[in-house]
């Protein structure tokens, strides 16, 4: 039926929801596209229920029978009021969006919870991810939920406590040497060779995005309002492109009359997205990633053109992207924990850097609300922080 | 006034409130008792407002004015409906008290938060601590809040993840050569010597057990009953006094006609307070613990009386105490993951291998309701499950 179908976001395809996972056609990005019908019944549903989690969404994702939802009560995660933050920045109306609670620790696992169970709605035999930590972990506990066989493929450079929790969920892990792009090209292979979906949270898996604007559908009810701006720690930008399609569908049906202004942060040291939108020109992949931020740590290479659509997103909010130095994260990373008892790896460490050069340049005002995404747990990635075993002393008691 | 004293446990005798950790008469251990009048107002006022955390227990507290309270929100954790090891064990009603995420990670924060706000009521210049970990990142985390000179004794078996924790939000950490009784008796000198508030998480502080009782009162509003079981993970046992102590106080003022068994478990290799249960006899510290559990891993070497106010409780509750091991506890704690979705440390995962134990020798029936308490994070301890970098294989892509 034509109510929702997979798009070409290039060359506007369409095709029915299956497990394709590019445009036949041009190799485009494709997304699933609801028609205004489909949203509005979804949301005449939703208006009437309670909701606590990601899946009490679920009239607004692609068809799903109750059977093949894989789930771990993922999403419904808090929105948490500054406690001094935004009072020393003269803010106030600033909040975090807790997603380090989730049940692997970060927000992958809303995609990974929807992924898998689109994989089982689609008679997939297994998944196949690559990952450079947090989408990994999802994936395998996601994917050994479901009783289906998964694969994940892990850059050399992840950080152990990462590896050790994919492996711990019971997925095949297996490393790759060299960068994120080349587990991304590894899985690809595996994915088109064995049947399996691929479940990578790039822009590979339409129904990631599914997952992600559920965020948005959360803010809104938390809120009761569309805040000015969402500051968002981006590697290559499924996360900034469904919460714009969260929003996005929301003002189709005239249920808000704006989009919140979508600000995209990257890791000075691997920022072709950031870069790209300051130089006004096309994404070019990032030759040497070099940043401790490791989860947002992706040079795009060879699928550049994630980060166009990413950029299409941020300027169909009136957004922008910036960039931020590893120093600058170390310190936010500091800030949030001892102010506001929110510990999160650097990777979300970023929108607090962010936000204080926001503020800086006068872009953010005080009158301005605001919600800084806080993607993954800081014991995802201690060590980043502190050289383990480092700056302690010994004494003999 | 007489509402609210510190009571010996030992020999009855009574103090005002103060930052005093033993008794003076007899060295027992202290606790805050209040008067039924106390209780009873407390719990008028209570049960006009909606909670969220813990401090909105703060009038069932001593004193603290609200200007004095140390907070990151710690508390009001979900308790989690088992999604499908309830199923397969048959029992209906099994459910997962989720402490893991509070602030840094674990239950300590309860602790950690009202000791804290505690010192600066009495005026503390600083606080200590020793800690195999959980305790000491809680302890650092809102002593650094409060601006309280903040110094954590640590013994050197603590997993490295937890070391850069405590280090990370700022406190003082000092490695102890030895077990955790070195790093107890350490803090314990240097508390005296220089007027600080010890809120070390044995039964040290009299305040930490205030802050554990809370999880009592948000287990009897989320379920609207009191459970048959309580499952905990004791090293020396505040925990299990402290969540005695809530359902004791509703008790005692007639809210509730029943005390839920409480169910103390540790680690065959570190098990002081099973074997003297099972053995009928005193505790005797451990000479050599042996265990992956390192939360859970405390000989009680020095404070063998800890061990005999948590049997108290166990005792006072018709409940009971047993050991599971190591190999146990490690299947325990991927059945969590991989079933429910839940990620905790091994001296939590211990509860899970309870239940089995219990439900095999026909102690916990199916009829009954049952909650574990999950204590720490996964992430915590990760690699207590899997030795880093293991099992992963290397391609060339």
């Amino acid at each position: 039926m034509d109510d929702c179908l997979l798009v070409c976001h290039q060359c506007k395809e369409r095709y029915p929801i299956g497990k394709q996972n590019k445009c036949k056609n041009c190799g485009g990005i494709l997304t699933a596209e609801y028609s205004d019908r489909y949203l509005k019944r979804a949301w005449k549903q939703l208006n009437k229920k309670e909701k606590h989690g990601m899946w009490d969404y679920k009239e607004t994702f692609p068809p799903v029978s109750d059977e093949d939802i894989v789930t771990f009560r993922e999403g419904g995660t808090q929105l948490l009021p500054s406690i001094s933050i935004g009072e020393k920045l003269g803010l106030s109306q600033l909040y975090f969006k807790d997603e380090t609670k989730n049940p692997t620790g970060s927000f992958k696992d809303r995609s990974a919870s929807i992924c898998v169970s689109m994989a089982k709605a689609l008679s997939c035999p297994g998944i196949v991810a690559s990952s450079s930590g947090n989408g990994g972990a999802a994936a395998a506990a996601y994917g050994v939920k479901g009783n289906l066989d998964t694969v994940i493929f892990i850059p050399e450079n992840t950080p152990a406590d990462k590896i050790s929790q994919a492996i711990f969920y019971g997925g095949t892990v297996i490393k790759v040497k060299g960068n994120f792009s080349k587990a991304y090209h590894a899985a690809a292979d595996m994915a088109e060779k064995k049947g399996y979906m691929n479940v990578t949270t790039t822009f590979l898996n339409p129904f990631g995005l599914e997952g992600y604007k559920t965020i948005s559908f959360e803010i809104f009810d938390q809120m009761g309002t569309v805040p000015d701006y969402i500051i968002i720690p981006v590697g290559d930008g499924p996360i900034l492109y469904g919460i714009y399609k969260g929003f996005e569908e929301m003002k189709r049906i005239e249920m808000i009359k704006k989009l919140p202004k979508l600000v995209c942060i990257q890791a000075k040291g691997c920022a072709p997205i950031a870069k790209a939108w300051k130089e006004k020109r096309k994404v070019i992949s990032c030759k040497n990633p070099m940043t401790i931020a490791s989860a947002i740590s992706d040079p795009l290479a060879g699928y550049e053109q994630d980060g166009e659509i990413t950029i299409d997103a941020i300027r169909a909010t009136d957004g922008r992207a910036l960039m931020v130095e590893d120093f600058q994260i170390l310190e936010a990373g500091r800030e949030l924990a001892w102010e506001e008892g929110l510990f999160v790896e650097p990777s979300s460490a970023v929108v607090l850097a962010g936000l204080h050069q926001l503020i800086g340049s006068g872009i953010i005002e005080k009158k301005d609300s605001c919600v800084c995404l806080l993607t993954g747990h800081g014991l995802k990635d201690c060590s980043s922080y502190y050289p383990k075993g480092g700056k302690t002393a010994w004494i003999n008691a």
